[in-house]
């Protein structure tokens, strides 16, 4: 691992001064390489199911590591789109005259060297190496031992790219084997990585948090909340917190509490209780929300802080804005949390004062993405408040260096 | 210390919310009581400096220690200073509107509980103090145990300060131990401290990188660079190369080694050296340097690593621009490098190619800082990558979140 830590400094240098044209000529070649590839694509990937079939992997992990037509389509596409996006680096931002007569400003430049880390799907391999391509960083992609047949078939599509663009072949690294032990060995790479990104379930999560030596992109939790203001439209507040809920059950950005204020718990909890039941999801609620809904579960103090990634629902009801934003700031997990109102000055406090990477009056919580924000694509959301907090795209992938333009002038 | 970390988070809170108004107040009154406390803080600070002495402390350490009338009211107009700087908590960026009809935008907020570990300076009390709190951020203050007096006697300034503006008194704490072990506590408490910033010493700033569980914003080594093309001007050379090395031996964006294009060593080389001959500069030399300066002292590869922080200097004689850069990238700290040259291209691919926190065409090492660049002030210089790089002033102590504004949007 050492090794392809150097490879991948040596390869980064050559990478922050690539061009964009090349870039995007890699970019595009890799896709059509997976496209050429389809059939080997999918023996390499047989492999790998049978052989997870045979370890007993549940079959949610068997969906996600399988390459269908459709799915490798979807990783042509991606690429395109990526070709697509403006190029992040060299960009120079705020130049200005200062008294001095010199020129400041702030150009962007690419991380250095990104390590991904990351579980069953091979398509991250695709995406996050196109990503971090395109920001001008090498990278070195770790997926899960299960999908290593065809995480290698997907390598040799992205080596072929980079050979038609002239680009160093350690420019990826795909990691070939299948020892446990080379994260350990990747997360304890300071001189030759310059950031963590795992990708993947909680236990990944934590496990690189805790043991990385290296800054790590990444968010824990997405404990998000509705909040109905005393305010909120009816007919807005029954859409958005059914969306929010029940547009997808599994992802980081899906309500899991639903705040509501106590002058409205006897108007809105009825009606969107019957929507909920429509769907068949599970309420849970405060005693406050069993006096209106009296057939539902209560919810315990553990319910406040669950990610249920299913259809469960926890309420509470609460006096107003301010125990809210409390509730939310205590036991929210800092990810996307929306109020619905008609207020403007509660609208301006819940926007300052709720302490989350997105924060949102009067929308659903699940357009908390890169897409829905115009960044593109994403590697991911952080939650963390150091260098890159919500959805993390190119320019999360990038930092920005002083450039002095002057005519000799010296300090006095 | 735990509790240290509880009280400062929930101070954070409160401070997250203050208004520009409050937090200037403080501010002012915190200067004001530092002019009216001019005898205590001498008093103390000749307590500290005592036991200094008793202690055997170096001179130069003595003499940082010192709290003298003019540094003192020197620290009020600092803070001063930091009325005039704008809030940047709460400015929104880049509002705009999206293909769903959301408007997406950025929020600037602060990282919330900072930890400051610095040494002997009684000073960098209150600028970090001052800095934290306008940012909106709680601080740690965790000074040298060789200026605990001073360092609560300024406390009781701030604290008086805060106490006019009715912020919170957890909002700035000193911490009031001698006990080295307190630092290692500090850097563990991940859950109260959101970045750690260590001023002092290379020996300091090394033991909180290595043993820090939280980020930290630091710069280690500055081996600065002035690069004289073929196309330098020759006065101007002169100029910046004499102002780069000699305006301050000891700071971080001194130069440390000048590298010369081989058709400018002939012409170049001699005026500069008895520029520097006359202000008592030692020269050490590559082979190629020692040709046109035979009397100087050969430089080992080890000189070229070398942050000599006095006057002393090491040339090399370079083929050209590329070999330039790549002397730059491998033995520089990525601190703060500077072309003179009148070529355009050679500007231009200088600026993207140096990987430094600060990249200069024609402009003297010295003006990388945060007065110079027109931040206001500095907390520090980061020659890191993630969050902060270059000057840290107020904006480098906070973060973005995202906000979306609707009317009711969902995905679909």
């Amino acid at each position: 691992m050492a090794e392809v830590g150097q490879r991948a400094r040596i390869a980064a240098r050559a990478l922050a001064r690539a061009e964009t044209d090349a870039k995007n000529r890699a970019l595009s070649v890799i896709a059509e390489a997976i496209e050429a590839a389809v059939p080997q694509l999918k023996t390499e990937n047989a492999r790998d199911l049978e052989a997870g079939r045979a370890r007993g992997l549940e079959p949610a992990m068997l969906d996600r590591l399988e390459l269908t037509d459709v799915r490798i389509a979807s990783m042509a596409e991606g690429l395109r789109q990526i070709v697509g996006l403006a190029d992040p680096v060299g960009a120079i931002e705020d130049l200005k005259y200062l008294p001095s007569g010199i020129q400041v400003g702030r150009m962007r430049v690419p991380l250095g060297v990104i390590g991904i880390i990351y579980e069953s799907r091979p398509n991250v391999t695709v995406d996050a190496a196109a990503l971090c391509l395109k920001s001008g960083n090498a990278s070195i992609l770790r997926g899960g031992s299960e999908a290593l047949h065809s995480n290698q078939a997907i390598a040799v599509c992205i080596r072929t790219g980079l050979a038609a663009a002239g680009l160093p072949e350690d420019a990826v690294q795909v990691v070939e084997t299948a020892d446990r032990a080379a994260v350990g060995e990747l997360l304890r790479m300071k001189d030759s990585v310059d950031v963590i990104v795992p990708r993947g379930g909680k236990s990944l999560i934590e496990r690189v948090s805790r043991e990385s030596l290296i800054p790590v992109i990444k968010h824990l939790d997405g404990v998000c909340h509705v909040y109905v203001d005393d305010s909120a439209e009816t007919e807005m507040t029954l859409t958005v917190a059914v969306n929010a809920k029940t547009q997808r059950y599994g992802t980081c950005n899906t309500m899991e509490t639903l705040l509501v204020c106590a002058s409205r718990a006897a108007d809105i909890l009825p009606p969107l209780a019957a929507r909920y039941a429509e769907v068949g999801v599970r309420l849970k609620g405060c005693a406050r929300t069993r006096e209106v809904l009296p057939r539902i579960e209560p919810a315990s103090e553990a319910d406040w802080h669950t990610e249920y990634l299913a259809p469960v629902l926890s309420i509470r009801v609460v006096d107003g804005l301010d125990e809210a934003i409390d509730h939310i700031n205590t036991y929210g997990s800092h990810h996307t949390d929306s109020i619905l109102t008609q207020d403007y000055a509660r609208a301006r406090r819940f926007l300052r004062e709720v302490d989350s990477s997105s924060v949102m009056v009067n929308a659903s919580t699940r357009l908390a993405d890169g897409f829905e924000y115009g960044l593109g694509a994403e590697i991911g959301i952080s939650t963390d408040k150091l260098h890159a907090r919500g959805p993390v795209g190119l320019e999360g992938l990038t930092s920005q260096k002083y450039i002095v333009l002057g005519d000799g002038q010296v300090r006095r």
